[in-house]
This record gives C-alpha cells, sequence and structure tokens, in this order.
C-alpha cells in the first residue's frame, strides 16, 4: 500500500539526518504535512489539528504523534511501527485549556529527548506561534533552532518513482485544461468550469486515479484576470471575456500545474499583443534551461526577451513544485527570480509561470518541467497559445453534468 | 459586489472592538482568512503567503497588508478605502532572506503603533513561529497579547444574510449527497465518486453557484471507515463494503456539512445494529437543543443514549460551524463535549457529528442545525438512514462523465 519501496524511505531518512547533523539538530519535529508524508507515508487529511512526526538522530524510526481518532489511519498509511504512532485525546483538540504541544512535549521528555537541541519548521503554516511558545515552555531544558525547509531540500531532486507519478499528475492536468477549455461558451458561470476543472482532476484517468490539487482551479474572467488568487464567481461568461485557467495535475501527492488563458471570441488587442512575447520567452527560457544553471540567470533570459518589447515582470517566474498539501503546491525552496542563485540539477522540477497582470487584464501560461542530464522537458503536452472559444453551448454543451 | 451590506461591516468591526476593548488590545492583527473575509470582504486563494488585516481601535478602517499581485483583488472585493491596501514586493515571498513581517513591522511603526498592546491570533495555521518571532523582533516597543479566536466569537452568531447563505449551502451540500450516493456502484473507484461529489459542490445549483468546501470530500470505503481523515483512494468499492461519506456544501464560504454512511449489498450486523442507536442518539439530540442549554448538557444526552447500548464516544460530538477558509470548516470555538460550557443562543450554527470509529469499521451519520428562538431545525432535508446501494453499473452510469 507504500507509494515508494521502503528503501526509498530508508534513503530520505539518511539524507535528512545528514542535513539535521549539518545544523547541529539532535531532533527535529515535522510538522509540515508533505515531509511527513515524504518520510513517513502518512497521508490523511488531519493537519487541520496539530500532529508532528519526530525524527531522532539516533533513532532509526520516526515517531508519529497526532490525534486519537487519525492514529489508525497512521498505522495503515506510513511504514513506521505500531509502537511508534502515539495518540493524544480528544480534549486537547480546539480547546482553551489543553494544548496539543502540551502532551508532546511530554512525551518528548519521557523519550529522553526534553534536553536536546530541536529543529522545528518555523515558518510552515501548521506550526502556529503558539505550538512554538508552549513547546518552549514545556521543555525548558531543549534548545530550539530553526529546521525549517530542511526536508524540503531533501524533496528538490525527485526519485524515478516520483517523476513517474509527476507524469501521471501530468496526464490528469492535460486532460482537466481540455476539459476546462471545451466547457467554456458565452452564458456559462465560472463555477460550472471549475466544476468540470475539478470532476477530471479527481477521477483522473483510467489509468491514474486523481488526488486532489493543493490549491482549488483559479478562474478569473474579465477585469479579474488581473487579479491572480481571486477563485471562481457565478458570473457568466460574455463575448469577449478572456478567463485564465491555473490548475494541477495531483497523482499520490505530487502536482502538475498548468495554466492557459481563454478569449471567447477575438482578443483584445493588448491581449494579442502580449501573448506571443510571453510564448517567446517561455520558448527562451525552455532551450536554456540545463544543469548547471542558476534560478537567477533562467529570469535574467526571460527578463531580456520580455524588455526589448517594453515589459517587465514584478513577481518571481516559478518556483520548485512536487508534493504538498493545502494551501500550496510550490516546495517553498528555490524560486526563479533575481536574487535565487539555486544551481539546477537533473531531477528538479519547476512550475515555470511567467504570468504577466495589469491593472484590467493579464496573462498566464505556464509549463511545469523537469530538469533532464542535458536540459529540460515539460510534463505536458497542450498547446501554448491563446486560446479563442467561439459560439454559444448547445443544450447538451451548458457545462453541466446531470 | 459585497457580499454583505456594509452596516454589517461596521456592526462587525464594532463588536470586534469591543471585545478587543475587553481583552486590552489596541491593535489585532487578523490573519485568519475567515476573520479578514468576515470583516473586510477579501476573499482570494492567497493564504499561502503571509498576509493580515490591521484593526486599529481608534481607527474607523482596517488595512490590508498582503502580497504585491493580491492587492488588486483586495481592492476589488473589500469596503476598504484602496489606500487602506497596501502591498508587500515579491521578493518577501517564500525568502530565505526577507520576512513578509519585516515589512509589516515597519508599516505598522510608521503609522504609530509599534508601541501599542499588539493581538496576534497564536494558534491560526496562517501565523507561524516565524511570523510572530518576526514581528516581536521587529517591534521592540510593543506588548504582544492573545487576541486569538476573538474575531472567531463574534462569528459564532449569524446574522439573517449569513443563515441565508448557509441555506444555499444546505441546497448544494443536499444535492452533491444525492449524486455521490448515486454513483455508488461496485466496481466503482473511490476516486470517482469523490469527483462527481466535488463536481456538485463546485457546480452547486442554477440558483447557488458553488463555493469551494474548506476541506475535500471524505470518503473511506471497507476497513477504512475506521480511519476518518484518510481521503479516498483508487479502489474500487465491492460488495459488501461500507462506504462514510462526509462532504460540505458550500456558499459565499459558508458551510453546510453533511455525513452519510452507505453499504454496497447488506450491511454487517455490526453496522446494522449500530446505525439505529447513533440515530436514535442524534433525534434525542435534536430534540433537545434549543437556547440556554450547554454543549457539555448536550454532550450528556447523547452519552446516555448510546451507553444504555453499551456504547461510548471518544471524541467530541461536534463544533460551530459556518465560515472558513482551508484546512478546516469548523470555527474552534464552541465543541459540543463535556467540558465545554458555551450556553447556545439563537441562530448559533453547529454541525453535530457524533461519528463511531472502531477498528475495522464505523459509522457517520451528522447533521448540521441552527439554533432557533424556541429549539433547532436541520439546514438540510436528507434521510437519515443507512443508505444501501445494490446492483451493478450500467455502462451509463459508470460513475464517470465525459
Amino acid at each position: 500500500m507504500l507509494p515508494f519501496d521502503i528503501l526509498e524511505y530508508q534513503d530520505r531518512i539518511k539524507q535528512t539526518k545528514q542535513k539535521m547533523a549539518e545544523r547541529s539538530i539532535d531532533v527535529l519535529l515535522i510538522t509540515d504535512p508533505a515531509n511527513m508524508y515524504y518520510l513517513s507515508g502518512y497521508d490523511a487529511w488531519s493537519f487541520y489539528v496539530h500532529q508532528m512526526l519526530v525524527l531522532i538522530i539516533d533513532e532509526s524510526q520516526p515517531l508519529w504523534i497526532g490525534r486519537y481518532m487519525d492514529a489508525n489511519g497512521a498505522r495503515a498509511t506510513t511504514w513506521i511501527y505500531d509502537e511508534n504512532v502515539i495518540a493524544y485525546p480528544d480534549e486537547y483538540v480546539h480547546s482553551s485549556t489543553h494544548h496539543p504541544m502540551q502532551f508532546m512535549a511530554e512525551i518528548l521528555e519521557q523519550i529522553g529527548q526534553g534536553n536536546r537541541r530541536i529543529g522545528v519548521e518555523m515558518d510552515h503554516y501548521y506550526f502556529t506561534a503558539k505550538a512554538y511558545q508552549t513547546l518552549v515552555s514545556c521543555l525548558p531544558n531543549a534548545t530550539f533552532v530553526s529546521g525549517d525547509l530542511l526536508v524540503n531540500q531533501v524533496r528538490m531532486i525527485k526519485s524515478d518513482q516520483e517523476i513517474e507519478y509527476m507524469r501521471g499528475a501530468a496526464k490528469i492536468a492535460e486532460n482537466a485544461m481540455l476539459h476546462g477549455v471545451n466547457s467554456i461558451f458565452r452564458g456559462v458561470r465560472e463555477c460550472d468550469v471549475a466544476a468540470q476543472i475539478s470532476y477530471h482532476s479527481i477521477a483522473g484517468t483510467d489509468q491514474y486515479g486523481g488526488d486532489y490539487p493543493s490549491i482549488v482551479p483559479m478562474l478569473p474572467s474579465g477585469e479579474r484576470t488581473g487579479m491572480p488568487h481571486l477563485t471562481w464567481s457565478e458570473r457568466a461568461f460574455m463575448e469577449g471575456d478572456s478567463i485564465i485557467i491555473e490548475l494541477a495535475g495531483c497523482y499520490k501527492r505530487y502536482h502538475v500545474p498548468l495554466a492557459r488563458t481563454v478569449n471567447i471570441g477575438p482578443a483584445s488587442e493588448k491581449l494579442d499583443r502580449i501573448a506571443p512575447i510571453v510564448i517567446e520567452g517561455i520558448e527562451k527560457v525552455l532551450d536554456a534551461v540545463k544543469p548547471g544553471i542558476t534560478c537567477s540567470e533562467i529570469e535574467e533570459i526571460w527578463r531580456n526577451s520580455i524588455k526589448k518589447y517594453g515589459f517587465e515582470k514584478e513577481a518571481r517566474l516559478g518556483y520548485s513544485v512536487g508534493l504538498n498539501y493545502p494551501p500550496d503546491w510550490g516546495e517553498h525552496t528555490a524560486s526563479i527570480r533575481r536574487d535565487d542563485h539555486t544551481v539546477l540539477l537533473p531531477n528538479m522540477t519547476f512550475h515555470f509561470i511567467p504570468a504577466l497582470w495589469f491593472d484590467h487584464y493579464g496573462i498566464e501560461i505556464s509549463e511545469t518541467i523537469r530538469v533532464t542530464d542535458t536540459g529540460c522537458e515539460t510534463f505536458t503536452d497542450f498547446p501554448r497559445e491563446l486560446i479563442i472559444r467561439d459560439g454559444y453551448a448547445t443544450p447538451s454543451q451548458d457545462g453541466k453534468i446531470s
């Protein structure tokens, strides 16, 4: 039932411990659900309560500590021994008198780790200010140090099995994009198209049943195409609308994002002008990416490519991508931007999304890429153009399913 | 475009300031996206980067501080003045050298709030340990105090407009449950049914276009029904399987969750025995809920109802529900359990989910309720029974859409 061979987990643990040793960390408390899954296999929507994996430098097995009702799921989805699954009672959940970190600190004390150097994921969503404060006050003899992005850095270079899962995610992404685009007609609501995309993302294909992407489909239309993170509304599409679709296929928690821009009827002059400029910039970058190039150098290629047409871009161009849980599919390590000097290596994977947003319109055309031994390849195969939709829906094409 | 009248926002601000005054908080930093939406209207999937609403006790308008690319969305979706929308540059995003809280602290200093009593949402997902640590170190003259659940407590009693939105969410939930149940056949994969449910949750109805629920549909089957938070797999259903469906309809970010248990073919003796016991317990509770009763008293009614059959339940029975964002639709205030003495008042809303989980099976039958002036009412109208599915799928009923 495990998505990876036990030897692959052992190798991940080994690499993580090497990084712990470099940072003089004795005990790493892992609260990022992607890192928990990466090291143990634990996969559940239980990250809305406090939980963690405890990796001790001189112990071979991690501990899982979480909510009592989730312990059976931890036993079922991980490779770790059942006795290493430790559960706190429900009175600790969303309580004003009990905090789960009190329980966890007590366990750490009991197993002799209360006076060690403890690494914590300081800037992760699921390690709150109160979680940290509670741990620090309950473990006065421990020294707390940052374990931020430690496991994430191990995750940057994918194994062959991880790449296989991303290929599955790519098939799902292509299929979801195709059905999303084909459901766009005048008079169809944004929510109907978002529903089509979600259906195909989750059902997946016959070969690859879909997992839930860490972000819902983004689908701004009209003036909202200049506002990238607004989610869909009940607005019905109109003649002339442009629509940005950003989605991801997800397979066994591995993501391949994909963005395209669609126009109902002929596009505006502005959009018509900008689309080939963006596509040219993407092509130049894809030609240049290979092992040894840095994120900063990629950004420079893009910047020069659009500068000659008088454009510049405020935001980063992309980021390391793969395994994740809500609320983000990015891995929070390398970003493709000027001040990031990460050197690209084979089997690193990036979502390259050089979107341009203006006050009243925007464009997104993206590719998820794998760095190969000699260059790069895109995961998906989807026409890289501004997509024009025309015609009204017939009754059987109204974007609805029964 | 605002989902609520401006007077309703003013009233929410006023109630929040009253609670700030009670806790001697001068400045409340609101990082929970549900609380940001509640007070300002801001609605975007941008909570994967640091952002906040700043409510100052002696200023009438809050400030929104977030990422540059999200500022247009903040101007478009909120009632606050454009000049109160302040954006940080992209170099602060997922960076090892810049933290958004450095920028935010600088703004607070510049507007003369650097030496005040500042309330922060200490245990919220989107207020990390590092966010807190950075703020504290950048604002040495401020006093930090807990603003935990302050706005959440205001949110507990719903307005008539909020209840209307929940009624819309209830229609969506009923429809999604119906289609989910009707797509269950032997040989259909869990992911196909999850896709059906997601489609109908997001498309919604003609009247109520769906919003994304804060949790994906839960759909454990077979032995996994004892593991409530495992998400769907590619497993195909088999004769005899039981399947637990927990979903929510969501309309304008307001949730109505609903859970039912389904069996393919005749249910096991165990499940057949437990179902009427759970339903009887639910009915006793629904008969008893009215203004003035406490969460603890409700738990006692349930406990006594199942105790006579020899059962007891470890986890809480339910929680305050309504407005939320991923990863949870619960409001983290009142829980229906023994040590929670919250007094129920009209227009409080709860998800009452007295699920029972055993090592190899489980049952969930739930209702979302509104406390009325004299009792309570359920939002959805869906048969409260163990649902038996029979027969194989015909080619047109294979759980797939084209």
